[in-house]
């Protein structure tokens, strides 16, 4: 694995999956294997989980890390080529991508969209060129349209929590209200993952989400959508609560209907579903408390998977780069 | 150990501090208990001299450190129970806490009171409920009430300067002015400390405060109190000096009179005492800088002594975890 | 060495500068140097090369490292004797200093002038107080007036890219426009270390820059200077562009002459030059894309060249405490 950006990134899917689960029986397992590389953590936004689970990975396979948060440090990037750089950018992304892998061996990065410019965002063009110009293996912390690491988590305590051998689980991913206006990357990826895990029979996907919230298709073929939650949930095994604001009216907030939150009441519809969510949540406003609270939340084992999954390609990465 | 919250969670404190002193004399002693062990240290509010010895301690110890800083990240934590979260709170302490469980073997957390509601501060609810949903022990980096790493470390100090054998030092707690209004929680610990090291016969101790400065009677059972400087520093041979805002009209300064400031004429009073003071300090507005130059003043070796606390109470958590 | 501000600390230029490179040739050959050694690196002002590189440094000799961001975690610190410290200001620099050199074995420190008093700047008050106060070997990561790290890599770098032995290579540093009245610390200090260098044959140096921008005398001596920027780079072999404000009319901007970029065009007047820069740089106004972007910009490896700079000069230190 060169870099791992998208689903696309993984060869094979399952097996990947057994290894984080794998690496969590066994965290030190491989902790030689990272001895003396350096991974470099670049966030241009705010990080709990990713920063901690990652740089705790990367502790388990030996690894130093070097945090670097440009958000908080003043350093606006400009992005653009052909600039005259007299205003208030002061480096460029192709000086800052490079000067960074000089002193890493392998860099992550966090990139939230700005969701006013749709094509923008979703041209990936910070952080392709970020991996153009660092020239190490990169690992998305989170990007303007995907948070792979936040996916490949999902799926592992998915495949974790689910012991029938008879059929797949269904998972349902369903549109909760917020307050803000947030990116689609979670769900986006999240469906981008499903879709695939479908393909290889570890999943059965369907999406729930009010008119107006339809993700792009790109991540969501092979998935069943529906604008109503109730269909969307009913037998589900899993309910995956996410908000997000609208693709097509980009960056919007249409609805804030909060019948569309899953509460214990709604959970009687689906078969004793287990409820995951990435956190942060909004109590009460995205997912009920007696929810969260309850026997049903898997958001706190959840959060802790957070670990193998960055560990599982952190090690794929280390391993690439041990062969050359 | 499971936490260290306040002098409560001490067994036997005269062994406590020799252990911390013994640490001082080899350090990397017990380099290898920390081995594969992670600490977090969470703070909510800023920090030079906790963060940077609890660092040092837990190295000596073999921990990894993960500094988390939540202040400057923007992540406003909710407390309250019951509260629908459509506000500026983005993340419940109860996922917060859990979360940051799920990458640390043990936990420390920083919290400053907001000096605004007296009961809400002195319930301590935030560090309770962050030691009730994190699941792992906890290490208060000064709490609303309590700055117990403080507290042993001015035990430690005055042992370290302490020979005579025949009786125990007078050990002063004096009140001085300040620019702004401070919290108590550093000279309620120290009282706490003081009070409990009395018992134990390693002190004798007294409080020297203007009127309407009382702290809060379950920190001071047992020490002679006395609002007169004079009287208080008598013979003393330790003035732990330290600033603190109203306790009764809660977190109001009703005097900045400026003959409460230790100065090298009030130590003639004194049995040459050895001045303390936790830092960061106002020269010549608390403290004279005659008296911080001079070579009564234990400030320096005071702040150094911070990783020995840290690092028996550390130790004592880590053994404790090795039990299981 | 004991400690490490200027080029008045290193004895044997040559030598240093070839220990640099041996390193980047076997970055862990003293890897076991710095164990159980800790270095504080102190910025009171911004950094991304400089922490990066001196922390990888650190690593390489198996350092423990602690950052800390004073600027950012709001600690402003008081460096006047004889204040009442009534204001702004919470800890005075004898306090913090001395402090930090509890917990550290070497600190760094980065600290920028505030272009408003050149006497006070140019005193290096801070910074000599700082180590005059935490009694531990004091490394520069950038002061008032000197960036040495930058020189020395700089230096590094020329050295690694010269291998004609009949002649040393012409280096001109070239004055060039800037939106920003920036600090003369790097101009001053390449200036300080070429003249250095100059002396022990391992250059020639110029200096070109508009009328008004002429650098303190104490740094240039024994350096050609010149105001036409052609004449300065004519069959140039290195040249080092970098803005800087005026030193005689103290932080003032005179000049925004675009006819002082550096572009391909200008680089024809050269001995095909190699183009270096300390970065971050504004494109296409103190360097144009096209030299950036081209065959002979320096300015990536360069900036990994920090590392071993830093690293040399670690090294030295460690040896040095090691001996006592």
């Amino acid at each position: 694995m060169k870099h791992f950006f998208s689903v696309a990134d993984v060869d094979n899917l399952p097996q990947l999956v057994d290894e984080a689960l794998q690496l969590k029986n066994n965290p030190f397992a491989s902790e030689y294997l990272g001895k003396r590389k350096t991974l470099g953590l670049v966030f241009l936004n705010p990080s709990l989980r990713t920063r901690l689970s990652t740089q705790k990975a990367a502790i388990h396979l030996g690894m130093d890390v070097m945090v670097i948060n440009m958000d908080k440090e003043g350093w606006a990037l400009e992005t653009k080529d052909g600039v005259v750089m007299n205003g208030s950018t002061v480096e460029h992304i192709r000086e800052a991508a490079a000067v960074m892998g000089q002193y890493c061996d392998i860099l992550g990065l966090r990139s939230f969209p700005k969701l006013q410019d749709r094509e923008e965002d979703y041209s990936e063009d910070l952080f392709q060129k970020f991996i153009r110009f660092c020239k190490v293996p990169v690992i998305s912390l989170e990007s303007a349209t995907r948070h792979p690491l936040q996916s490949l988590t999902d799926l592992i305590t998915i495949r974790e929590c689910w012991s029938e051998i008879t059929r797949p689980p269904k998972v349902v991913l369903a549109w909760a209200p917020h307050v803000k206006a947030l990116p689609q990357a979670v769900p986006n990826s999240f469906s981008e993952w499903m879709c695939r895990a479908q393909v290889e029979g570890m999943v059965d996907f369907v999406i729930a989400h009010p008119q107006g919230y339809a993700l792009a298709e790109e991540f969501t073929r092979g998935a069943a959508v529906t604008h109503s939650l109730e269909e969307g949930i009913a037998d589900a095994d899993f309910v995956y609560v996410k908000n997000w604001s609208a693709y097509e009216d980009y960056g919007k907030i249409h609805s804030v209907d909060d019948r569309w939150m899953i509460d214990q009441n709604k959970l009687t519809l689906t078969n004793d579903a287990k409820v995951m969510h990435c956190l942060p949540v909004r109590r009460d406003v995205e997912l009920a408390s007696e929810v969260l609270d309850g026997p049903n939340a898997l958001v706190i084992q959840e959060a802790g998977n957070r670990v193998w999954a960055a560990q599982a390609v952190l090690k794929r990465m280390l391993e690439q780069l041990a062969v050359g």
